[in-house]
């Protein structure tokens, strides 16, 4: 299968259940709650090595927030043991402390974690509840007037680690599509693409010569050593970058790939589209790269 | 003493000793060398409960960098005991997997930790040495291309926790004067301004009257309670901002400070300049405001 | 047609061929390579009435200008009899004053425009000549030391008035698949989107019923009126964007809308997508949708 | 006189009354109110050879505007026989083409131009007047949907000209001290400055060599020519900028150019600040430096 003329790999990407939540920092400008959000989602590229796996959705008009400010969602992917501490260090580190930030809800699910709650004991006893919209909050008085969180935050289940891999001519034409992709994906509500800029570059396979190395470079898809690597499936190929998506559900991530491989494809220099997995052992999800784009 | 008719408490910032590591990305171009410091400085603000303190120094032309890149430089605070491990952690997971980034030491230090000569296992054998405008390199092999970071990175002891807060009239001005002082901040070198967009909403003081809590709202300088709290020092006031600095000498923390003090004074609403300490008791580094705008 | 379920319909966008100056911008860095640039182009979304149709092209990094600084590549299009004064105009107005700028030819044309010699004079006296990376420059002592601008400019034949019209069920699916499209065509070597953030929400048809208006709104694709205009051709459709592109061939031109409508069309909302003809009767340049996409 | 070390020279910035036009430009997000507002005013850096010198003022949070969406306020200056015609240009060019823009008068005065009035043809019989937060407005269908502009615009006297001259040690320090500026001076209400980024690399003096040039390089403050020209002003000075002000009153523009030369006299490498004047004969408005600072 070609698609604009580059070639889609007969394959799947495969994919995981996990837990995210799903949090709506609204701030006095779009400005400041990007900042606050920024902040927040730092550090979270995977799983594997950072405490979450995070990354900005997008932004939300203020018309579409519960307190008319602008805003920003974030998704945030823990286990669901360690989510609780997770939101609580990273909104009060990073929104709790940003000017004017406040928190809601904005996860669509029936399973709460008293977040909110449980930050309220930040107030030293002035801590108060009142209501936004509707929602229950707990205001807790800070330096810039008062804190608002709302008091129970959402958990749900979604698909993580949603992904394909560009194989271009070069460098440029490479990160040329990726950026590309990424654009287009952020276009698709209720996913996130953790990777810095939204992509990876550097990619890891399971194991390592070296024994006390969990994780190694995926050398098969490194084409600096494409001479030296037994099956290197990247002769006569100059870059390679992946592209990681997590999402609320199967359909959101499966449309994100979607349009992602399909911006993509339009590049110049643009030879190959793959995707990861590891022989369908470990991800109970799997996209098939043709069957999305039929 | 009034600066442009704003009041300039007679009081002093109290600071501490600890250690950096002061690095410099680069990257094909600025963008990509900020997307990749920007994901490696989040979730970064405070070493209460972050891994680490952290925050991007400003940008570097790329006449000024050993590989003729733009670059960013970026400031990690830590213990000495657990650099090594925050250096990895947040380069291997936010650097290494960022599009065509590089990193080299910037600290102008004697000690090193060997956190490139660490990394290169990733390599999975295919690592190897290089230099670059000489500097001893690794270089691994990774799906963009080869991933280039020096063999070794300084550390060295500098001051954290320079601080002044910023008393206004309301939010507007108190925001406003936090982003002028954060904007010429930025214009001196060898400093950071950890918090998010370097202002802090939400100061602390130790303890709280709840016992497992550790730390709890500096409610003294809190607006909206200013009527319940016994001793508030913000009656009249609507809003307040703190501002704190890292830096790699005590003589930057305190340009920085005795520029963004003045510009903050600047800003109509500004009530009162003062700054956070501890009686003297914790920090060895005395910032006198008063001396500073001498 | 449909792609993606959305109709493409059976239709041509009318472009004309015209003269363009192609330029190319440096400076210490890309923050003030893109101010001298946006300064530039401003005011210059539709040659009917503005001075010129502008627009950025893109960013060059260092390695690929003659003076290993970063650049940022304009496109000005104009009558061949004006190009000159506009050409002084901007450059003199917006770059001549931007901190650092520079200006090299970017266009691969025969035909040169003495601008940088005519220039000259401003330097009362005291300019020079030099070179740049081979290239025949102008020096001009300016406060800010040397503005350096190569003696010719290129002028070129180019496409200009490609277009597609995107029709949506609401405004947000509308600005979405614009964004989307404008993000795809920004990868597209040698075109410009000259209208406000690549898109112009106000298209004209020629004549109007007040005799002294010569253009106006192109009611038969304006929603809002869909019930009160004859022959509306937006009847249930909610709100409808234009894609304007001018590009340096006729295979550039035609390229970049493939990829716009291609992006357009994988956005949730979109309807239709069509483009902009006056019967064939003004442009000697057609782009057949249909055909664009086979 | 020094500052922080600084020469503060003993002179003034001769500035002039003239008219301008104050209008706020809102949207459905931040993101395009600026985009709107940065192309309605460029090529707009003097009146010396631009048809208007305009700037942006700053950035309106929707609680603050009439519609109840973010906004950008606008300044353009030009003389009052041509303003309504410099208005509709940009207005018609630049905001009614970019999407979901509307305009709003924001001029504290009572002399007005029937701007909105006079655009309302563009509706080809299909406009309509409305009211929105208890201003008169026009809805003209477009596109998009109905472009609002309010009926009439206001057009009032203000100061334009204010100015300071930073004479640093070299290009670096120069820009930056012009950075942190640019950067105070956004805080202060009613002010725009003109030139790029804010600042003017390349200033001129009346007349030259030349006889067919009017202006010409100010050859005095060319640091690089400093040994040819008699009486250079900048001997022993590596870069030199100009930060041209305009704003709504005397009062305002002196406050800017009381900030923005207190910032860059902080910078390290600024040498020496003094003002553009012609001897006081054409300018009615002087700001003496020294007293701005006292």
């Amino acid at each position: 299968m070609k698609l604009n003329g580059v070639e889609i790999e007969d394959t799947y990407a495969e994919a995981f259940t996990g837990f995210y939540s799903r949090i709506l920092i609204t701030a006095v400008n779009e400005k400041w709650a990007r900042i606050a959000a920024t902040e927040a989602v730092g550090y979270g590229t995977s799983l594997i090595e950072c405490s979450a796996e995070t990354g900005i959705e997008g932004m939300l008009p203020s018309e579409s927030t519960p307190d008319g400010r602008p805003g920003c969602v974030i998704q945030i992917w823990a286990s669901k043991k360690k989510m609780t501490k997770e939101l609580i260090g990273r909104i009060g580190q990073c929104i709790l402390t940003s000017p004017t930030a406040a928190v809601f809800n904005y996860c669509d699910s029936d399973e709460k974690l008293d977040v909110g709650y449980k930050m309220r004991f930040f107030g030293d006893g002035y801590e108060s509840t009142t209501s936004v919209g509707g929602r229950e909050m707990v205001s807790i008085p800070i330096m810039m007037g008062d804190f608002l969180i709302e008091k129970e935050l959402g958990i749900a289940k979604g698909v993580a680690g949603g992904n394909f891999i560009i194989l271009a001519k070069d460098q440029k034409s490479a990160l040329r599509a990726a950026e590309e992709a990424v654009c287009v994906i952020e276009g698709v509500e209720g996913v996130i693409t953790p990777f810095p800029g939204g992509v990876c570059a550097a990619g890891s396979k399971v194991g390592s010569k070296y024994k006390f190395m969990i994780a190694s470079t995926n050398d098969k898809y490194c084409p600096t050593i494409a001479d030296k690597v037994k099956d290197s499936k990247v002769k006569g190929i100059g870059a390679v970058l992946e592209i990681v998506i997590d999402g609320i559900s199967e359909e959101k991530v499966g449309e994100a790939m979607k349009q992602g491989i399909k911006a993509a494809a339009e590049v110049d220099g643009v030879k190959k589209i793959t995707a990861g997995n590891y022989g369908g052992t470990l991800g109970k999800v799997h996209f098939h790269l043709r069957k999305l784009l039929e």
